[in-house]
C-alpha cells in the first residue's frame, strides 16, 4: 500500500457518477487533514487521516504531502498534441498585422503544419509529441485527448494515430485518440471538396474504426473548413462505425455545428464562442458537453470568450481544455486555462477545476475511472506546491513543480 | 575557461552602450553557429564558432548547446518580490464581482498584505521571497529589482529591505533594492497623511540612504495612493539623499506622475496605461524609460494596455517587467510577459526581448554589466529548449526547462 499523509486540503470531487452542473460545479468535496490510500494503482480509500490511520499497515510506503493541497490529475479533453514544426514565424506576422487570409495565401496557417507533418517521419512526430506531452505532465495533466488532423490523407492521418497509440502505450499519461481528418480541406482536394468528404466518410473512417486506432471522430464545422451538411456526412459515418463524436463548432459564427452536435448526440461541442442561448438548450437536452477553449481566444488576441456563465445557468456540464496546437493555441498549460477561465469567463476557481477534472473525464467516457479521488478509481493525482486549490488559478503562468502521480506512481519529467 | 559551443542562434544584443530605441529594438544582433567563451564569470568572447575555435584551450569546460537558442538572462525591472501570504481569496471575490473598494472595505487589498507582512518574521519573509525568486530563475530571469512597500512603518520597511539584501547576498540572482514606503497611506495615518509623507521624506529616506539598503526610491502616484505633490515631496527627498528614482504613474488616470518623473529625471516611469502623447515627449526629453507592466492589466481583467507602439514611435527606450505582486499581478514569469507584450501591445518578439534584457538592464543602471552578451560583461545567459528566440513568446505559459547561467555558473532550482 501507498499512503499519502499530511494532506492539508484534499479535493476529492466525491459523488461523480455523472458530470457536474449548476451549483454542483462549485462543490469540490474538500477534506482537510486527509489521507489517500492506494493499492495496485487504485484508490482504496480517501478521507480524514484520523479515520484512515488504523488502516495503514507498518509496511506501507508513506508519502508526506507536507500539509499541501492534493487534487485529481488534470484532464485535458481537447488537444492537437501531434504536429511537426511550429508557427512562431506566423505568430510574428499576425502581431505585425497580417490577416489569417494573408498568412494562408503565403503558405502559412494550418496547411503549413500539414506539409511539415506529412514530411515528418513517425519517429520525428513521436519525439515532438513527447516534448509537448512532458510540458503537460509537468503542469499536472495526467490524461489527455489527442487528435489527428494535420495529415488530411490516409497515410499521414494513420501515422498520427499510430504516434498517439505509441505515446499512450509507453505511458505514463493516458491519451484518448480522436480522428480529425475533417480538420480542413486538403490542397489537393481544393476544387473537389465533396470527394474529400466522401473519402473521409467512406474510406478512412471505416479503416480507422477497423484498426481500432481512434475512439472519437471530430470535425471542424466552420466557414473556412466544413459546412454543417459536410460535417453531418462525416460524423454520421463515424457514428455508424462505432466512433463517438466531438465537434469544433461555432468558433467564429453562430450556426456552425453546435445544433448538429445535439442532433447527433455528440459527446462534446467544442469552442462555442458564438453559440446562442437557444442552441445551449439543445445541447442540454442532448447531454452534449461544451468544451471551452479560452487559450485560442487569448492566443489569437480575440476578445469574445465562450459564454461560460450562460452555459452554467443553462445546466450544461462544462469542460475546460487547452486546444493545444501550433496555430491558434500554442498553450500547453491547464493551470493557465484555469487562470483564463477565471479572469476572462468569470468562472470561480472551483468551477474551473471541476471543468478540468471530473467533467473533462466524463466527456471522454472516463468518468468512472478518473477525474475524482474516490475508492476504486485510478490513483491519478497531484500534490501541489500550495495549500489552497485557488492558487492554481491565482498564480498565473508560475513555473511551479507539482508532484504528479499516475496510477499511484510518481511521474518524473 | 568555459566554452559554450553549438549555439544555433546566439542573441547577443551587441552594441548596447545605451538603451535601444525605435528600429533598434528589433535588432537582436544574432549570430548563428556561435560560441560563447567565459573566464572568471565574464564573457571573454562571443562570436561565430569558426572564429573562436582556435581560442578554446584543451582544458576548457565544454558545454554543448545542442544547436539551441542562447539569449542574455532576462532582467525583471519591477517586482514586489517580498510579501507574506497571498490574496487568492480576493482573486476569487473579484471574479465573483466584488469591486476593489468592497474588497478594501472588507480588510482586503494591499492593506491585507501589509498586515501579514508586518506580522511575519524576517526569516518567514525570506522563505516566501525565495520561493518566488526560484519561480523567476526557472523561467530565465537572472536579475531583478525588488521593492519594499508592504511595511509602511520603519521596522517593516527595513525588514523587507534586509530580506532583499540577504537574498541578494545568498545569490545567485542579482537583486536591486528599491524603497517603496510611499506605496499607500498606512491605516494609522489615515487621517493625517501629511504626517506620513513627512515621516517618509524626513525620517525613513535618510535612514535608508545611510544604511545603504536601497539604490532606488519609488512612489505610487495615484488617486488611491499619493498625489503628485506628495510624490514630489518624497522623491525630491530621496534624490537629495542620493537615491535614484522610479515612479508608479498613470496606471488608472492621466496626470498621475509621469510628468513628474520627467521633471525629476527619474530613471523610469512605470505602468503608464493612461499616458498621453504629450507626456511621452516629456519622458523622452528627460531620458526616463517607460516600464510596461502588462501582467497587472491581464490579472485585473482590464483591457487598457499601455500604448507601447506609441512609445516606440516617440523614441522611448521601453522596458518590460512583471510587476510581480500578490494583488494586481501574481505573475512571476517574464516569458509570459513577452507573450502578453506581443499579443496585447503588438510588440514583435524581438522588441519584447530587447525590452526585457538590455533596456531593462539600463533602467537599473546595469547596462554596462548585464543585459547583452558582449566581451567584459557578466556571463548571465539562458540556453533555451528551442532554436528560435521567437518561441519564447510564442509558446504561452509552457513549462519549459531552460538552462540558466549566472556569472558563468549553471543555476539549479
Amino acid at each position: 500500500m501507498i499512503a499519502i499523509v499530511n494532506i492539508g486540503q484534499l479535493v476529492t470531487l466525491f459523488g461523480a457518477a455523472r458530470p457536474r452542473i449548476g451549483a454542483e460545479l462549485n462543490d469540490l468535496a474538500i477534506i482537510n487533514d486527509a489521507s489517500l490510500l492506494i493499492e495496485d494503482g487504485r484508490i482504496s480509500a480517501a478521507g480524514p487521516y484520523s479515520g484512515l490511520k488504523p488502516r495503514i499497515p507498518d509496511n506501507a510506503t508513506i508519502i508526506d504531502a507536507n500539509h499541501r493541497c492534493v487534487t485529481p490529475g488534470i484532464v485535458d479533453a481537447h488537444t492537437h498534441l501531434v504536429f511537426a514544426g511550429n508557427r512562431a514565424a506566423e505568430f510574428e506576422q499576425r502581431i505585425a498585422g497580417a490577416t489569417y487570409q494573408q498568412i494562408a495565401a503565403a503558405g502559412g496557417g494550418i496547411l503549413r503544419t500539414v506539409a511539415l507533418t506529412r514530411a515528418a517521419t513517425e519517429d520525428e512526430l513521436l519525439t515532438a509529441a513527447r516534448r509537448h506531452r512532458d510540458w503537460m505532465l509537468r503542469s499536472g495533466t495526467t490524461t489527455l485527448e489527442a487528435k489527428s488532423g494535420y495529415g488530411l490523407d490516409r497515410d499521414t492521418e494513420l501515422k498520427m494515430l499510430r504516434v498517439i497509440r505509441r505515446l499512450n502505450k509507453e505511458g505514463p499519461m493516458r491519451i484518448v485518440p480522436t480522428l480529425l481528418a475533417a480538420h480542413t480541406v486538403p490542397p489537393e482536394y481544393k476544387d473537389r471538396r465533396a470527394d474529400y468528404v466522401r473519402f473521409v466518410a467512406e474510406e478512412l473512417i471505416p479503416e480507422v474504426a477497423k484498426l481500432g486506432v481512434a475512439q472519437y471522430c471530430d470535425a471542424f464545422c466552420d466557414d473556412h473548413a466544413f459546412t454543417v451538411d459536410e460535417t453531418r456526412t462525416v460524423l454520421t459515418a463515424a457514428r455508424g462505425h462505432g466512433l463517438k463524436l466531438r465537434i469544433h463548432a461555432e468558433q467564429f459564427r453562430s450556426g456552425t455545428g453546435a445544433d448538429l452536435a445535439a442532433e447527433l448526440g455528440a459527446a462534446t461541442a467544442d469552442h462555442l464562442e458564438t453559440v446562442t442561448e437557444e442552441t445551449l438548450q439543445h445541447l442540454r437536452a442532448a447531454g452534449t458537453q461544451p468544451v471551452l477553449l479560452p487559450g485560442s481566444v487569448f492566443a489569437l488576441s480575440r476578445t469574445q470568450y465562450p459564454p461560460a456563465r450562460k452555459m452554467i445557468e443553462a445546466g450544461l456540464a462544462i469542460v475546460l481544455a487547452t486546444d493545444f496546437n501550433p496555430g491558434s493555441s500554442p498553450v500547453p498549460s491547464m493551470p493557465f486555462m484555469l487562470s483564463l477561465a477565471c479572469l476572462q469567463m468569470r468562472l470561480s476557481p472551483a468551477e474551473a477545476l471541476t471543468a478540468a477534472t471530473i467533467n473533462a473525464a466524463h466527456s471522454l467516457g472516463l468518468g468512472g475511472q478518473i477525474g475524482s479521488l474516490e475508492t476504486g478509481k485510478q490513483a491519478d493525482f497531484v500534490i501541489h506546491e500550495f495549500a489552497d486549490y485557488r492558487e492554481l488559478a491565482y498564480f498565473i503562468a508560475a513555473p511551479m513543480r507539482p508532484r504528479v502521480f499516475i496510477a499511484g506512481r510518481e511521474v518524473s519529467v
